[in-house]
Parts: C-alpha cells; sequence; structure tokens
C-alpha cells in the first residue's frame, strides 16, 4: 500500500526513524522488540493523514510534523499491543507479537511505555496546550469504547447504530485526532482543524468497515486467528449484523451460541451465510458512503503548493479498493 | 494514617471526589468498580506531598491544586492496577481487585483510561507545557525501571546498588514528581521545583525500603501472596539482598531455587533467616539515612502560612515509623 502514496514516503521513513529514536530501554530484548512491532507495522495511514493536513497550514515545520505523525503512530502502536492482551493473541500481521514473545508481564509495561512517548512528543514539539487536551479526550474516548464494546458481547441484537458507535470510539477517533491535530499544528484555525477532524472522522469509519468486511471476503480457506476470535468471543461486526436482521438469524445464532466452542468449519459455514444474506453487500454500502461523505469534503479543501488535495482523494479512495 | 495529617484532611476528601467525578464510564459496572478501587486506595501520600509543596507558592488556587493533586494520584492507580495484570494478582489490600473482579481484560483498558485522566486533568489545569513534559519523562523513567527490573529477576548477585535504582525508578519518581510539580504549579521556580523535587526522591526512597521491609516483621503466620508471590518471582528486596551477602547465602538460595514451587512454610523460613543475619536492621537502617536526608532539608524550607515545614516532618516521620 505504501508504494501507492509514492510522496509521502520521505516523511514516513522519517517518521518511522523518529519512533526509534525515541525508544530507549535499559532492557535492550524488549526495546528491539518494541522497535519491530514498528517496523513490522501497518500501513502508517494515521501519520499519513496528519503529514497531509499539515500542509495546510502557513508553518510548515518538518521536523515538528514527523516528531507529532510520530507520536499518533506510538499511539495506534500501543494500543495494538493493549489489545493483543485482550484478545489473548499472539500473532499479528502473521508474526509472533510482544505478547507472544515475552508475554503479558512486557506487554503491558512496553503499551505502556508507547503511550508515554506519544505524549512526551507531543508536549515537547506542540506549542500550546490545546492538541494535548483534545489527545487526551481522544484517549477518552477510545478507551470508553473499548471498556463499553465489552458490555455488547454475545450480543445477537446489536443494531447497525451500536456498531457504528462502538467503531466510531475504536477506531475513527484516531484518525479524527490525527487530521485535526495536523491541521491545527500547522498554524491552521480551530474552525479549519475540526473541519479536518471530521474529514477524518469519516475515512476512519470506512476504514473499519472495510476492515471488517475483508474479513468475510477474503479468500482464503483458513479464515484466520482474528476473525475466529471475533466470533467466539462475541465481538460481532457489521456484515454479520446484517445477516443477523435476515430470515437466517436463528441459524446463525445456532452457530454463534457455541462461543468459545465455535470451530474454524463452524465459523466458514457462518461467513457463507453471512455473504448469501447480503451482508457483505450491505456492509460495502456503507462503507461506500463515508467515503463518498469524505471525497465531498476533501473536494472542498483550499489548494496547498504539495498537490495534497490530489493525494488525500487517492489515498481515501484506496482504502475503500483495498483487498487486504 | 490519615488520621495522622489532619489538616490535609478536607484537601485530601476533596481529591478523592476530583477523581470520582473526573471518572465517566458507558460501562457503568468497571466505572464503579475503578472508584472503589480509588476509594479502597492507599494513604494518598503522593497527593499529600504534591498539596502540601503547592502551600509554598504565591499563587493559592486551591481548585487547580485538588485537580492535579488527584491527576498524581490517578496515575498512581493506574500503575498499580498494570501491576496486578504482571503479578498475576487478584487481591489488594484484603480486597478482590480490578483484575481479580473482571479479568486482564479490562484491567488493561483501565489502567489506559486513568492514565488518559492523569494527562487530561494535567493538560486542563495546568497554564503550561513544563508539568506535562516532566509527567512524560517520570511515567517514562518508571517504565524503564519496570521492564528493566524484569532482566534482574531470580539475580541472587543483585546489589544494593541495582536494588536502590529500581526502586528509585519504580517507586520515587513518583514521590520526585509530587512535589516537584506540586512546588512548580504554585508559582515557585524550577530551582525550588528541583530541590523539592529531590526531597521528595528521599522520602519515596524511604518509603519503599520500609515498605520491604515490612513484608520482613509483620507479625503475621500468613505471609501475604504480595510476599510469596515476590519471592517466588524472583523479585529480591533489600533485607533478602543484605542477608544474601552473609554466610546463610547457600542456605537462602537453596530455598530460593525452588522459584514458583516455594512453599507458604519455605518463605516464612526464608523470612526467619533474613532477620537473624540482620537483613531487617540494616535495610531499616538505610531507610533512616533517607529519612534524616529529607528532614534536613525540609528544616531548610520557607515559612509558609499553613505551618508546612512542620506537617512535612511528622509527615515524613510517620512514613518511616509505621507499621502497615
Amino acid at each position: 500500500m505504501w508504494s501507492d502514496y509514492p510522496t509521502l514516503k520521505d516523511e514516513l521513513n522519517e517518521t518511522l526513524q523518529k519512533m526509534e529514536e525515541v525508544i530507549r530501554l535499559k532492557n535492550k530484548p524488549v526495546e528491539q522488540a518494541i522497535k519491530e512491532t514498528i517496523h513490522a507495522g501497518g500501513k502508517l495511514l494515521r501519520p499519513a493523514y496528519q503529514l497531509l493536513f499539515s500542509q495546510f497550514g502557513s508553518e510548515q515545520d518538518r521536523e515538528k510534523a514527523i516528531a507529532l505523525a510520530a507520536s499518533i503512530e506510538m499511539l495506534h502502536t500501543a494500543t495494538l499491543i493493549h489489545d493483543d492482551i485482550v484478545d489473548e493473541a499472539d500473532i499479528r500481521r502473521g508474526q509472533l507479537n510482544l505478547r507472544g514473545r515475552f508475554g503479558n508481564t512486557v506487554a503491558v509495561y512496553a503499551g505502556d511505555y508507547l503511550f508515554v512517548c506519544c505524549f512526551k512528543l507531543l508536549s515537547d514539539y506542540t506549542s500550546s496546550l490545546k492538541s494535548l487536551q483534545e489527545n487526551s479526550r481522544s484517549m477518552e474516548k477510545i478507551l470508553d469504547g473499548e471498556l463499553g464494546q465489552m458490555d455488547d458481547r454475545y450480543n445477537y441484537h446489536l443494531s447497525v447504530a451500536e456498531y457504528l458507535e462502538n467503531i466510531s470510539g475504536k477506531t475513527a477517533e484516531l484518525f479524527q485526532l490525527s487530521c485535526s491535530v495536523g491541521a491545527y499544528e500547522s498554524g491552521m484555525s480551530e474552525r479549519f482543524a475540526r473541519k479536518a477532524g471530521l474529514i477524518g472522522l469519516s475515512i476512519g469509519m470506512a476504514f473499519q468497515i472495510v476492515d471488517d468486511v475483508l474479513d468475510y471476503t477474503k479468500k482464503t480457506e483458513d479464515i484466520g486467528k482474528p476473525v475466529l476470535e471475533d466470533m467466539r468471543q462475541g465481538v460481532y461486526s457489521l456484515p454479520l449484523i446484517y445477516a443477523l436482521q435476515t430470515d437466517k438469524k436463528a441459524e446463525l445464532i445456532a452457530y454463534l451460541d457455541k462461543r468459545l466452542e465455535l470451530t474454524n468449519d463452524e465459523a466458514q459455514a457462518v461467513r457463507r451465510i453471512v455473504r448469501k444474506t447480503k451482508g457483505v453487500e450491505k456492509a460495502k454500502k456503507l462503507a461506500e458512503d463515508y467515503t463518498k461523505k469524505a471525497l465531498k469534503e476533501i473536494h472542498k479543501l483550499p489548494d496547498t503548493p504539495f498537490d495534497t488535495r490530489q493525494t488525500l482523494l487517492s489515498l481515501t479512495t484506496l482504502i475503500l479498493n483495498r483487498e487486504d
């Protein structure tokens, strides 16, 4: 995916370097493992959006923009590491994760450490308290969402609205933060930063729905641990929620009721029903709606010397159409 | 212990209220459990010191001082909740803890949530970025210390210096932060805040050593899970380190080598050897030294309208002489 936004390649590489530079621990094996987590990492979407929105302001401070992009990715990585404890997952993106290698103990403190690094970078590079306040509020919302979601486990009646509220807290909030902090810290007004944040919110919603759709469409025979685990642990995403609203509901519940006993084959059967009842199609449609909303607002953004609008348009379209 | 510093009683009650007020979650059972954790909580020593050092400045803003005291106690509580995951402990202060009641899942996010609340309060009430930077640096040190300590497990050769470095990161750092932030945020100079921090550091060292001594002197037949767990998991504290430096070393190692298999009776035997070889006495002496150092510096502090120096002197003496 990286290769698809070449204009950001240098900045994103420097963002990774900045993260490497900040992570300094006496415990070298753990330091090394955290660095590997960051490199094995994801698509760097959040820093990418933050960097793009920082191109609108009049304060083009490259060092600051990169440090703040690093801070948002560290925050994201911290939540991933702690999610792995919660999900009892030992594998992430095909590799043994921190928890798998060192156990819960190290994973707890390593996640905490990355949280702190995020706040450290922010407080070192921002010139006002505003972004720190916004960062804290976002994190508060994310954690409120995660803890709230636990109340929704094994809820066969979860509504689309409730699902959307959950992913808004879990995923979209951090996209919103990236875009608004990027804009604000480059010298744009609070009003513009809020607008940037709303674009980020729509993108984040589309991103998470597409992620959830891919769980049901990937052409692999092995359903993959995360999806199976979600079904077992009662975390139901949009395609399944739509399917549960059809006449296949009873059949689906018979499977889901097995909870932790659900086998790989049974989960495959659930996937087939979800596809047959158009759960996937409906979810895709909603992701498209969010993407369109974002694209419409991006079109209205002002010019920059960096052709930022065009990059935002293609990156956002890419998120919708990706296949992994 | 509370009743021993009556001059702070109102402020500390308001600090607890402030914490209650900040904690707002959709998941009500977890919200309730976090609040209970705070109330079942400790001696509120960190906020007490923070409040006392805030009496030196010219900016006597009660609301701010209490909010900042709440923020430091929330940080402390966050570390306790995450420590319980690391220690696989289900009990704290005689009661089922958050992990015991809801499992690792909730404990991870609940601790994260309290971290965030701490930063939120700080960024809402401070007027400069300085305290946030200091806070991040302290947390960084604490986590570096915790992760570093894992490398020292089952190390029978742990030196006194290494132990002191560990507890300096683990415990004393937060006392240092409380005192320096309290002073700085009340309008005192950075120089005075640094001095306040050094007093806090000595107090924190004494506090932790006394804690470790009490593990060996409490007159209970049941050694208590935490102490037993520490021995089993290879976390050796000062009295034991001193005992390992005597001719009883081989005998002690024979016990400690049992690691996770160590029984309650065997742990009692270790305690007896530690007492007999004067490990307890020597550790107590070192705690006294740190306390004296702190008292000497407290004596030099300026007058306040609140008789702050006297309260600092008695509270600090109390910490040394406490029996639980």
